[in-house]
């Protein structure tokens, strides 16, 4: 079983309308709402590749019936607002922060996680950190975790985090640049200085890889038209597939980029297109470098 | 006791943004909510002028906790989502339609409401009916209630409503426009036509009021700058509270016109500027015509 650990889970919601106009009022007939956040997105493309898995995270208000292997939580979750204009096809988001998190509601996820991790191959860490949880929350779960743990996340999390020795991280270029300090240069140095395995998204131009026992870039056949949302957990769903079974480091990021490149293709995150995963499977390149 | 009615009811979202940028990406930082829907705001207007009031509707999802007098119903209550821009001032609403209601559940609020206008000396009917319920479900509750009922709702349930008798109708100018077909010329012929009182809220023009007594024109001795969502519902509260005690028209025109203009002076709906109210009390002008 693979464990997902969401603290900032979220409610999507999704307003499709045929012009976005500033200044004015939108009747919103197409509503789509579902539970969100990284690390839920990870466990859709998981379920949906057939992989058991355990989800856990924070829950509170409308999301504590609709998650409910979640710590529920006396604040309410987050909503996300993505507002898709049908004239031009652009996505505009709005984002909130979070609910507060109390020490105690802090302590009952690490008693969930050490309940659950037992179970697990691999855990996987995403997403932001809820208001009020501790910055070195993911930290202290990496460092009780016996079996190997993804982490993405941002920031200060994800500083502390790296500290504690996770099995992978997975940086998109402005992540990586913010743990860096400064803009990516030469990949290869850039990610051996960190001292942990590295998986950095590279947008459309697919992925680099870092470990100890070599660094490889894999890209896909070809590019993809869609939606982005929701790749990079697709992306992390195939390492934390591939982790949990041995598989080598190369083999798991060939998977990896085809899996994200399906997921661009499809209209909601934490879905990927099946076609579009076989056809991409047994074509990534990937060489060393 | 005035006795308010919210079908719709919502939860009221507030996004402040230094400026919306359509195709962006928005980290919100200040987050506001609170329960809404028009007969909410009356309810809290009425609440403010320490009017005793009775409130109830359709309460789903995370407003079943918030909006206690209300039935609960298996959906979710719908969401308006308010994206204010702090760079040029501008207001951009999101309205979801609302939830779907069964039978069962308007049966629940007819019951609910019989056994509430027993306490009653007036009630408001306020805002759209959601999906499901029926488009005589306000005509039903005007024609059980023993006393007068004001209706401030749009479009079909506006004219079904209007065939059965209600003490007042409160539109707007386009709900007006919509209710006769045309667009309003001469508001004394336009309003007799429809048989029932009718107060017209015509903006920073003021209101028009058109009764078997006579008809009367009211303006703001100045104009307010400010929010005005909410303004009507300000305004409707004014007209409960005079009609359920027996106050000469003219004089409640001129307080829902001074209240309007309050509620106008204040950043949140269902809420009045008590200075604001009490300088325009005296000073708005009312004429015959």
């Amino acid at each position: 079983v693979i464990l997902t650990v969401t603290p900032n889970a979220a409610l999507d919601v999704t307003y499709r309308v045929d012009a976005l106009r500033a200044g004015g009022t939108h009747r919103v007939d197409d509503v789509h709402t579902r539970p969100g956040g990284k690390g839920v997105n990870v466990t859709d493309v998981l379920t949906q590749l057939g992989e058991p898995v355990h989800a856990t995270g924070f829950a509170g208000g409308d999301l504590r019936d609709e998650l409910p292997g979640f710590v529920p939580i006396a604040g309410h979750s987050r909503r996300t607002v993505t507002v898709l204009s049908t004239s031009d096809g652009s996505a505009t988001l709005f984002n909130e922060p979070g609910p507060h998190i109390s020490p105690g509601e802090w302590a009952a996820l690490v008693e969930r996680f050490d309940d659950l991790v037992t179970n697990a191959r691999a855990v996987v860490l995403s997403g932001s950190l809820p208001p009020g949880a501790p910055l070195d929350g993911y930290a202290q779960l990496i460092r009780r975790s016996p079996v190997p743990v993804i982490l993405d996340t941002d920031g200060e999390p994800l500083r502390r985090g790296l500290a504690a020795g996770p099995a992978l991280i997975k940086p998109n270029h402005d992540e990586l640049t913010r743990l860096l300090g400064r803009a990516p240069g030469d990949l290869r140095a850039d990610c051996a200085e960190l001292g942990v395995p590295v998986a950095a998204t590279l947008g459309a131009h697919g992925a680099f890889l870092s470990t100890p026992e070599g660094t490889w870039r894999a890209e896909p056949p070809r590019a993809v038209q869609g939606n982005p949302t929701g790749a990079g957990d697709a992306f992390t769903a195939a390492f934390a597939r591939g982790i949990a079974a041995g598989t080598a480091w190369p083999v798991i990021l060939a998977d990896a980029v085809a899996l994200s490149a399906a997921a661009v293709n499809t209209p909601v995150a934490g879905t990927f297109h099946e076609d579009t995963y076989r056809e991409f499977a047994d074509h990534v390149r990937v060489q060393e470098g």
